[in-house]
């Protein structure tokens, strides 16, 4: 399990390297949901997403001889450049392993970040495949992008951070992807508010973590459809599954409806940019999804990073 | 004229409804351009631009009686958002006289402030007229959008802050409309750091700041013809010429095609959305258009109110 202290340490170790991101909030948007809302800006994090906090975390906590013979992960997106940073910054050499049809922005981000990139098909068997034999070539060590106790703690900061900046607080929304980010700051905002709710959100086509909350275990689903790309893992991480039994209060689901007009708010009413999956937690809120009124709620924004044709379209929608 | 303590007693006016908005940085900016740069950004002030400060900062200078009569303004941009919001928050009625061809979003935030709109024709002497008329007729008192010491010294608590965030500064790049931001700030900031040069910068097709600096007296132009919407005033005002003259080192221009790929960074690199007028002094950082290296400059961003239609153009501009 991961404590607070590992959280504290992780803390530690970010602090001269990572951005402490701002709360920031919007009397439009509390007028509009009855609420005071407190966005956590992780899309002003480096690399523009909180992934670059347990990548940093993990390698750091490697030792000189694992250093050495340098890390790999497989991700078509933040989490890559996370650790492409992360290992660009101790020195480490890193391998990101992504599927062929990747967006060259994104493979470009990577390598622009010093790593090595290897294209591998489409299907999670050939990810793998390709992954462990990288390992198993170069005895790298695999940053793994959520069930990691190391990384946990890390992404864990930004809960951390939330809980220095406000005196209370009555909700956390968060946004769950394989359960890394959500796992972390619960543990992070329980240790101080131990009544506040922790509530997950999801998008409807992806939703594995609020089945898998229902059923009180793992489900994973066969596909997962959505534009909110960081949450397109089929199933949460049996670590952070442990620490989402025991933390997390609820976790709820939005239409991928309810994210561009989200991002339209960001754009036009906050001047900031946000990407699908940063939206998903802060459009729970904005829909009224979990029916609060007149409380005190941080929202994570989990990052930034979102291709320029998906913000015009964004920028498109209805409503604000 | 106006003077630092002016600016000191509008910062105190100001403190207790005015965001104090952070200074930016980006390592890719910084390693682009070989200089560290500080963006002040006004996109993130109330109502989006800078003008809020200088409109509260003046109708909180009215005596009782004026207040009664109420204010008028005449703008189609952030002026108009920066008068209405200012009023209310005074309890202070307010009419804007905005141009019968108004972007409608503008007119809808200008009234959501709570201002009247009464529409006026597209020239400047028919706005003038109708200006005019209602203020003989109410009685209320004009708000100029620059040439005014009392706003003035609103504008340039931007420049304070800037002062009092950085131990030192080579150089302040303002963008200049009527002068409003740059008279004020160029004095609250050379008075803590005398060495500091200030410099001024428009868009090509709306240089009458350029020709009057050069000219050493106000030049006309007939028209002006840019995308930065804040910089089509045709002269700069009189008293802002005259603390131009003396505290300003230097006006400059940059072409207009220098100014979406300036937003495309800003949105896809700092994950802020900026207007762009706000990115005209960022963009003569940008383009080396002052010939720079390692120095210390701040760049002010003045808004972020960009229509979601000119924003998608510029995230499609080449290059970021």
């Amino acid at each position: 399990m991961v404590t607070f202290s590992d959280i504290e340490r992780a803390a530690e170790v970010l602090r001269p390297v990572a951005h402490r991101t701002p709360l920031l909030s919007s009397r439009t948007f509390n007028a509009l949901t009855g609420n005071e809302v407190y966005f956590k800006a992780e899309n002003f994090q480096r690399i523009g997403a909180f992934k670059f906090r347990g990548a940093y975390n993990k390698i750091h906590s490697l030792t000189a001889e694992e250093r050495s013979r340098g890390v790999i992960a497989h991700s078509s997106g933040n989490h890559a450049q996370g650790v492409a940073l992360a290992a660009r910054l101790h020195g480490v050499k890193a391998v990101v392993v992504m599927p062929q049809n990747s967006v060259a922005a994104k493979v470009e981000g990577t390598r622009g970040y010093g790593a090595e990139v290897v294209f591998c098909g489409d299907s999670t068997d050939d990810r793998e495949r390709v992954t462990a034999s990288l390992v198993a070539e170069r005895g790298c060590t695999l940053v793994h992008p959520y069930n990691d106790p190391v990384l946990i703690a890390g992404q864990g900061t930004a809960g951390a951070e939330i809980r220095h900046d406000l005196r209370d607080l009555d909700y956390l929304f968060s946004p769950v992807g394989g359960g890394g980010l959500i796992s972390g700051c619960a543990i992070a905002v329980k240790n101080l508010f131990p009544r506040v709710k922790v509530i997950g959100v999801e998008t409807e086509g992806a939703n594995d973590a609020c089945l898998s909350f229902r059923a009180g275990a793992i489900v994973k689903i066969p596909k997962a459809v959505t534009i909110a790309d960081g949450m397109r893992t089929l199933s949460v991480g049996e670590l952070n599954f442990e620490i989402m039994k025991r933390y997390v209060d609820d976790v709820i689901t939005i239409p991928d409806s309810a994210i561009f007009p989200m991002m339209r708010f960001f754009a036009e009413r906050m001047k900031i940019v946000v990407e699908p999956t940063g939206a998903v937690a802060p459009a729970a809120v904005m829909t009224g999804a979990a029916g609060l009124k007149g409380k005190r709620i941080a929202a994570i924004i989990s990052g930034g990073n979102v291709d320029p044709e998906i913000l015009k379209q964004a920028l498109s929608a209805a409503g604000s």
